[in-house]
């Protein structure tokens, strides 16, 4: 139900500003978000690897952006997803990077664009927006940008290259996006759907709007240590975040006393932030529930996320995952 | 070549001391790997979760430790691997745990042992072997958890309690055993089949004993920040380490010269130690090699393993994953 919310609060954002929005996957990979995200058009989507790419080209998306710099080994792929698709996006940013491309013509009356290759549009992501703190420093980022984005674009209409699209976007500047981003074509967040601890101390979010939990298990007491140890290591929650956070490595929902102070491969300990820990209240079996640091991260350590929907595990959705 | 070299010089080391190897399966998680370093016995592994016990239970393997306290929602799985198998070990650190284990009689005229729940062995990990450096340090470590577990075993055998088992082990400590190590039943040593930098910073392996590395292609020039991008982030090569290294979150094998000094989900960032980066040295599209900091966490992250020897990719092998 969060991440319905999270997803659909970004499509009416965009929708009334008038600009196109390119959910990005690289969060969940799941075509079930892919489906929210896209409000059901299965179009229009950004992918971070080929396997994204082939994944979704397999299952009925088209107008797919492989947002990366082309590594050239994986000319020929990309280019049997221009062949495939109607639309398949490519992102240079060198010279060298275009001489590879006309190596390799399509097939199927297909061009690289319209006369061998050409510039279709400008990509920026913005990624210093995850530096801010708070709503205002947010959009000073966003307005940067956008800025930029929109003089570079005059330039290029004073060279005479027209009809050029433009695209930025963050999960915070697109949490909060400033009026001139409408003189935009498109923009291009992603971990919105999930959000995480993360967002919510950028200021992209509130707490409450992560959608994201790893659930663990008490499994040891270990009194003399003034520790509780759980069944959640880096296998399930990922290093993200370094454990920089006053409560280390994650947010233990509803203990704010609490620290995830280390994780191993497959275990985790937790004490409390000061004082001693009430042991009693941790019973060896019972259940903690986390929130990430980092929701790409995290779901990326899952072979499948169990859904949950007013208290109950409705459907599990399965990640494609590799490169 | 040097996996299956790291993992016959434990076998040889344990054989002369005539202590019986218990090889760890956490690292690699294959059939393949459990093969080279049981000796082909298929007997007398430790897993680190039950989607390990399972895998290799279903693939023909016996007599497996399950090194974890015991979950308490995993006592029904745990029972049905004890059922199915001719020896499966699991470890308990707590009087609750038993009460669980004795609610669950197994089938088939099987025990949890001889009389309800009884105790065959302890198994201590010495994990503090991880803040060693050098030989001697770590054989200090070594000495002192063997010299604790055989006093244990003693006053064990005073309070009547024959036939116990002890285990001890982590790789630093097994790559320097000392002699009293010989009076134990086992070592349960499991990363060094491949060996990480973080290993040979320790003084467990030297850096060319190292059997895992993560090829990365340069995708990018950015003169103006001194910097390489190249496509290895943190879904190929994991956050472990911290990028604490003086060489970053790895050590670019031929050019100690250079850093990886941040990644992305999927992008890595690399610039020199000091000085100005000699791009023409790397062109786009070139292959770097990185030694991981810490092999478990790095292998963790791939679907497949591609086995390397003698200059020639010549198998891949598939790890299990999951829990
Ligand atoms: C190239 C690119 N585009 C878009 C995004 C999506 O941004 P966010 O994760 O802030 O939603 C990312 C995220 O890393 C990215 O790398
Ligand atoms: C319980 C247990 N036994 C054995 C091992 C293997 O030790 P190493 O990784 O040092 O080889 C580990 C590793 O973490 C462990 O946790």
């Amino acid at each position: 139900d969060k991440a319905r919310r999270n997803a659909e609060g970004m499509l009416e954002r965009f929708h009334k500003l008038g600009v196109q929005l390119r959910p990005h996957m690289k969060t969940h990979k799941t075509l079930e978000c892919a489906d929210i995200m896209t409000g059901g058009s299965r179009r229009c989507i950004v992918v971070s690897t080929l396997a994204e790419a082939s994944f979704y080209a397999d299952n009925g998306y088209d107008d797919i952006l492989y947002a990366y710099p082309l590594p050239f080994d994986k000319v020929e792929r990309c280019a049997e997803l221009s062949e495939r698709l109607s639309l398949f996006h490519i992102v240079v940013d060198n010279r060298l990077a275009l001489q590879q491309l006309k190596k390799r013509p399509l097939k199927q009356g297909k061009i690289w664009d319209t006369s061998g290759v050409e510039l279709t549009g400008i990509y920026a992501h913005c990624g210093n927006t995850y530096a801010c703190q708070g709503e205002e420093q947010i959009k000073a980022v966003a307005q940067e940008t956008t800025t930029i984005v929109l003089q570079f674009m005059e330039k290029l209409k004073a060279a005479g290259i027209q009809g050029v699209k433009s695209s930025i976007g963050s999960t915070p500047s697109c949490s909060h996006p400033v009026p001139d981003m409408a003189m935009l074509s498109e923009v291009h967040p992603g971990n919105y759907i999930f959000y995480d601890v993360q967002q919510s101390l950028i200021g992209s979010c509130r707490l409450e709007d992560v959608a994201v939990r790893v659930l663990t298990r008490v499994i040891g007491h270990y009194p003399h240590r003034n520790q509780l140890l759980v069944d959640c290591g880096w296998t399930a929650l990922s290093h993200d975040g370094g454990g920089r956070l006053p409560t280390g490595y994650a947010i233990i929902e509803g203990h704010p006393e609490l620290k995830l102070l280390s994780m191993t491969q497959e275990h985790g300990r937790v004490e409390p932030i000061s004082g001693k820990l009430d042991i009693k209240q941790f019973p060896l079996g019972s259940l903690l529930t986390l929130m990430p640091y980092h929701a790409c991260a995290t779901a990326m350590m899952h072979p499948v996320y169990f859904v949950r929907s007013k208290g109950k595990v409705i459907d599990t959705w399965k990640p494609t995952r590799g490169w």
